[in-house]
C-alpha cells in the first residue's frame, strides 16, 4: 500500500517534479493542488545528510532566457560545435542552443525530466549517464555541465572517471563549460561545520551528501561537488583535460572551462 | 558541532521561518541567500509520517487582506468582544482586527512567531498552550484558529480537553470560529491510502502526524487534524460547546462555528 512505511519510496524525482512544474506553467494535465483546490507551487526538496533540509521553487526549471542569471548567457555564448547539455532537465538551456542552430543532445539519468523535454521541444535525448552514453561512439565539440552541474563531479573518486567518460567522447579540441559556486565565502555555522566534518572524513569541504525529495519520492542519497576554482584546478590536474579559463564575474557562481589539445 | 549527526536539530522552527520572512520581504536583517548572494524565497517543509513532503513559499504568512482567501474575511466579519488568535504567526488576522478595533490576544508555542508578531504592531501577544493560557484567567468572547488550526484539535483524545480549555477561557455565549479542510475529496492514493492506514490504527482518517522542518531544525512529531465537517460534529458533541454553524461555500475548506450557551 502506498505511503504508510515511514520513509519516501525511490523514484524518479526530477521526472515527476519537472511534469508537475510543466503542468502548473501550461494549465494542462493534473497538478498539485492544495486542498484540492488551489494551485500549490512545485516545490524542489534538497535534504543533506546533516539534517539540513532546503526548498526550492521549482518554477525556474522552466526560465526563458530573460530571467537566467548572466552566467548563463555567457555560458551558452561559448557553445560551440555538437553540443552536449549534461543533466538536461526540462530543456531551457537545449532549447535556446536549438533555437540558435546548434547540433545539441540532452542527456539526462530522469526518464521524466526526458519526456518533459520532448514535449517542450528538445529534439535530440538520450537517457543514461555520461559512462553509459560513452559507449554510444557520438562525438561532442562542446559539454555543457550548468545549473551548477560542476557537481557531478561528486568528489576526488569520481571525477577523474567522469572526466575521462567525458573525454571518451570529445572531438580534438573539445571543452567543458561548468557552472559551480564556491562554497566558502559563508559564516554560517551550520555550513562551517559541515565543511570541517567533511574534510575530517577525507572529503573536499563541499562534497555535499543529498537527497532530493519530492511528495513520496526520493532520489538515493548521493554526492554533489560544491568547489572553489583551485579544488577544481586539483581535480582536473592529471586528467586529459586542462583548466583553462574561471570566469567568476557572478561571485561565489563561477563558469569553468576545461579544454583538449586540439 | 553543528550539523552532523544526520537528524535535524528539535528548535523554533515557526520562529525562524517568520523571522527569515520577515527579512526576505523587509529587506532588513540577515537573510537566506543562496550562494551568499541570491535571495531566497523562504519555504515551509512539511514532513508527514508515511514519508510525505510538501514545501509551501512561506510569504503567504505575511499577506495582507487583499490576498487572503475568501473564507478568512468571512471569519474576522464574525469576530465579537475579547478574541484569542490561537497559532497567530506572524499577526495577519491579529493586524487587521486591531485596526478595526477589536481587543485581540495573539497566543503562540513559538517564541520567534511572537517576535516577529511585535516587530509586526500586533500589541497582546501570549506564549504557550490553550492548557497554560487557560490558567491566566483571561475571559474571550472569539476564539479564532483560522489558517487551518482546527488540525490543533489533533484527534480523538485531545479535542475534548483542548475544547474544555478554551470553555475554560470563555465569556458566556462565546464562540469559536475555526477554519478546516475537509480532507476526504481526493481519490490519490498517498492520500487515500494514508486514511485508511490511519483508520486501521484507530485514528480518525485524517489525523496527520506531521514534523515541520526549516533549514537545521524541525519540530518534534505532532498530530494535527484534517476532519470533515461531520467527523467535527462528532468530536463536539459531549463537551460545553455545540456546533452552530458549517459554512462551506469554499469547499474543501470550511469554517465551523462553536458556541458555548449564552
Amino acid at each position: 500500500m502506498a505511503g504508510v512505511t515511514g520513509e519516501p519510496r525511490i523514484g524518479d524525482v526530477y521526472g515527476e517534479l519537472l511534469r508537475d512544474t510543466l503542468a502548473v506553467a501550461t494549465g494542462i494535465g493534473p497538478r498539485p493542488l492544495a486542498g484540492g483546490r488551489v494551485p500549490r507551487p512545485v516545490i524542489e526538496i534538497i535534504e543533506r545528510d546533516d539534517g539540513l533540509i532546503n526548498g526550492a521553487p521549482a518554477a525556474q526549471y522552466l526560465d526563458g532566457p530573460q530571467e537566467w542569471q548572466p552566467h548563463d548567457h555567457r555560458a551558452v555564448d561559448r557553445v560551440r560545435g555538437a553540443t552536449l547539455d549534461i543533466g538536461v532537465g526540462a530543456g531551457r538551456i537545449a532549447l535556446l542552443l536549438q533555437e540558435r542552430g546548434v547540433p545539441v543532445t540532452g542527456l539526462d539519468v530522469s526518464p521524466g525530466a526526458l519526456a518533459v523535454c520532448r514535449r517542450r521541444g528538445v529534439r535530440e535525448l538520450v537517457h543514461g549517464t555520461v559512462d553509459e552514453h560513452a559507449a554510444s561512439g557520438r562525438r561532442y565539440d562542446t559539454f555543457l555541465l550548468l545549473g551548477n552541474n560542476l557537481g557531478l563531479l561528486e568528489g576526488r573518486e569520481r571525477a577523474p572517471a567522469f572526466l575521462a567518460a567525458l573525454a571518451a567522447m570529445a572531438n580534438p579540441g573539445a571543452q567543458v563549460i561548468a557552472q559551480g559556486t564556491d562554497p566558502y565565502g559563508t559564516r554560517d555555522p551550520v555550513h562551517t561545520g559541515y565543511h570541517e566534518h567533511n574534510r575530517r572524513r577525507g572529503r573536499l569541504g563541499g562534497q555535499l551528501r543529498l537527497r532530493l525529495r519530492y511528495r513520496e519520492l526520493a532520489t538515493p542519497w548521493f554526492d554533489y561537488l560544491v568547489c572553489s576554482p583551485d579544488e577544481l584546478a586539483d581535480l582536473v590536474r592529471g586528467t586529459a583535460w586542462h583548466l583553462a579559463d574561471i570566469d567568476d564575474r557572478d561571485a561565489p557562481y563561477y563558469l569553468a572551462t576545461l579544454r583538449l589539445p586540439g
